[in-house]
């Protein structure tokens, strides 16, 4: 195993991480909240004094298998969490040091699961890092891929086997880093477009640019205790709910789009399912709240928010929809379960190998009942070949068996099952806000100290879908061929 | 499609099944209860009346490929199921229709959920024909491929596709009819010695066959409202307990241990995982109840019980679960998942299913990490072949996605998330009772017409192992090819 060069990537994604917080402390120095100034430069210092600790050399042999791209890709995760924690707890924002973790994970992995019912006495400062750590983890994956790429061409498509195929970033993005750049490029417009249409509003420039962050993120963090509910505007929750709609869709459909591919990028399978699954929750919640709502354009309005925060994995509170009848809690399990398109900044089980669950279920009992025929599933109108169908399937067995037994330990760490299960749900998929006890707004302070770090790790394990790691807590990884 | 021969297969199961009936008839009239003789004498006609209808006489054609079994399997275990119902509803046992074909549902598919909450005061020919249904169900896979092999030698092996490889009974049981006739004499053999042991408690030859039945074929249907606790015997719990063990283990274990080739038959990997696992749940649950009980002994003894009639999926009542703490219940629903040894009579997605799940799950993580290193996967000594892993990955998936989307469909008709999930889980395993307000005993009366029916096909979905179900209601099987 190539040590070197796993210390070097992490020390390298440090050194970046340390760069990402000098924003924070200037917005700090903006509003002259003096005493968050030093916690920043603690944890800049920190941050930095310990990537030049793990190397700022390069080694000479640079050559990164896909072992070790997963190694530095789970281990990078976890030391930029740990390191990011340091301006909550330092600050004293948050004062318990597995609390602050909690709530790095949850921004980088784009969850927006917090320990914080209350936000809004806390310096502006600390809520821009905690929104802007969504926008770092949204274009996480693409970001490592981008180092990895810049260090050791050609080896570094492993990465991209986590991935579903179809129309994903990887088909176009490892291919050369401006290719990379061009999809950063796309998010950061996409991000100022929302902050632009959010200053229309009238909320102002910090809580504009921090939902934009929190929306292109997919993360859900907000600088309000009542979530987007707190700025009573109809325009507002329209402007982040087609927002999460917008980061929800495959980003290669909009480099499409900018290439004037039109017809390629609107005849997707995955987008098509992807919109017809909103069209029809936003319907069904939408007649089911309306008794609750008494107007069926508001229920209309809040069922497509809830929608699309959930399908979307952002989870922004605002809809007070433990309050809606159980039939609509039924829906928003569903879309728990799914997560929105491959190659978007969303977490979850992406929809794209939901759709080939299926096709493939029903290609093996057709294959069962005639197994002389020759089948094939085709995806996005190409053929899935073999080893990609096997993966798939590997791949939903263990989201499946890992949710099976993650939330039978929380329940026996002592909590109801829809807690417990939802919960587990939740931060597996990246949402934020479950049912249960974690119903509105995605408050997780109920939870023990050990049940949070439990939470972590998974909110992690689905960030890197799954196999980084289990390859980083495998025993095998370890032991010397 | 061969149409012919599948209403001739189903015509001769049924005509089997009004040989069954006479059985109970006669306990009637030996027990003098002729009001249920005239239910029974026309039950009999009436099946006998309708297997004439179907087709005495084989067809010319007697080629049956996969489909054509697939659907005989579904399609029979449908008509039986309704016939069986007959002397339920006829004798005013069970006044409601639907009622009567879920228990006869649940009797056959050996799930022993039930309707009745009392049964005590139901004439003894009545009770007969409900243990008797799981006995016939018991090994009604092997009946069935008995059947088929009879019809048309060399066609039915596809039937044991759905089955996991290793010693299963595909091994041995399909080659010949004499195969499967000294598996039969196993069956009858065990449940002869439970009987007798069972005598020697002193609970009477009623009780004593109709316990052993229910024991057999893994279902736990009672002629007790206390289920085993009735009897108020630690011997009595000990035999059945222990019987409900003997039963979950894969049949051809015996048949070997018949042959005298032991060693073999205890270096079985499924079996020591299998009792690897009632050991560590009885010795928890025990730990975790005995301050309910206030002696450790009667503790063991509860938890043994209970474990084996979980994982056996026979769910006998008389313990009473409900009361322990709740991480015992966290231990019972791990074990609702598993279901105990292929070539069981049991139920449940079966151990070896399990075994080569987590294998494969810890293979393909590995594979990730060293894309160049070959590596295989070992069950039972032998290697697993690459269609029988992609098999396995494609039955977990769809077990899951099943019991995911009927649990979610349970809510949505109006019940709390732990009555939901685990009587889906359990319906579909043929355990029979759950958690939450299907907790002691099984009883399901709390249920609507609609969910009883819905929950009847979870149970034949679980006993015929999932694809015969979906291939019956695919429509592709009943388009003109």
């Amino acid at each position: 195993m190539n040590y070197k060069m796993i210390r070097y990537i992490i020390g390298m994604i440090l050194m970046a991480e340390s760069a990402f917080m000098v924003l924070p402390m200037l917005v700090s120095v903006f509003y002259k909240e003096y005493d968050v100034l030093m916690p920043f430069v603690y944890s800049i210092f920190a941050a930095f004094a310990t990537s030049l600790v793990f190397g700022l050399k390069k080694p000479k042999n640079d050559l990164v298998f896909a072992r070790e791209s997963y190694i530095a890709v789970a281990g990078g995760w976890i030391v930029v969490s740990i390191f990011g924690a340091m301006p909550f707890y330092l600050s004293g924002a948050i004062p318990s040091v597995i609390d602050a973790v909690f709530e790095t994970v949850s921004g980088f992995t784009t969850t927006g699961a917090t320990v914080l019912a209350a936000v809004e006495d806390l310096p502006k400062g600390i809520l821009f890092w905690r929104a802007f750590t969504h926008w770092i983890g949204g274009m996480g994956i693409i970001m490592f891929l981008l180092m990895l790429t810049q260090f050791s061409e050609g080896h570094s498509l492993y990465i991209m086997r986590a991935e579903v195929p179809g129309p994903t970033v990887g088909k176009i993005a490892p291919k050369s880093t401006s290719n990379a750049i061009i999809l950063y490029a796309i998010y950061a417009g996409l991000t100022v477009i929302e902050t632009v249409l959010l200053l229309f509003g009238g909320i102002g420039v910090f809580d504009a640019v921090t939902t934009a962050m929190s929306t292109a993120g997919t993360g859900g963090f907000s600088v309000r205790d009542a979530g987007i509910a707190a700025y009573e505007s109809a325009y507002i929750e329209w402007v982040v709910a087609i927002f999460m709609l917008v980061f929800g869709v495959n980003f290669n459909l909009y480099y499409l789009m900018l290439l004037r591919r039109f017809k390629i990028a609107f005849k997707s399978e995955e987008f098509r399912v992807f919109i017809a699954i909103v069209a029809i929750c936003t319907v069904l919640m939408g007649a089911n709240s309306a008794a609750y709502y008494g107007d069926f354009g508001v229920a209309i309005r809040k069922a497509f928010f809830q929608t699309t925060a959930t399908i979307s994995t952002t989870g922004f509170g605002g809809v007070e929809f433990m309050n809606w009848p159980a039939f609509s809690h039924s829906i928003i399990l569903l879309l728990l379960f799914m997560g929105a398109c491959a190659g978007s900044t969303a977490g979850g089980l992406k929809l794209s190998r939901i759709i080939m669950t299926f096709k493939m279920l029903r290609k093996e009992s057709h294959r069962l009942a005639h197994p002389h025929e020759v089948t094939t599933i085709k995806f996005e109108g190409k053929i899935v070949d073999k080893e990609t169908r096997s993966f798939i399937m590997v791949y939903m067995s263990a989201f499946l068996a890992i949710l099976a037994v993650s939330s039978i330990a929380v329940m026996m760490m002592g909590h109801d099952y829809e807690t417990a299960f939802t919960a587990v749900l939740s931060c597996l998929n990246n949402v934020g806000p479950a049912l249960g006890e974690v119903g509105h707004g995605g408050v997780y302070n109920m939870f023990s100290g050990i049940e949070k770090l439990f939470l972590s790790l998974l909110m992690l394990t689905g960030r890197l879908e799954i196999f980084p790691m289990l390859i980083l807590f495998m025993p095998s990884t370890w032991r010397r061929h």
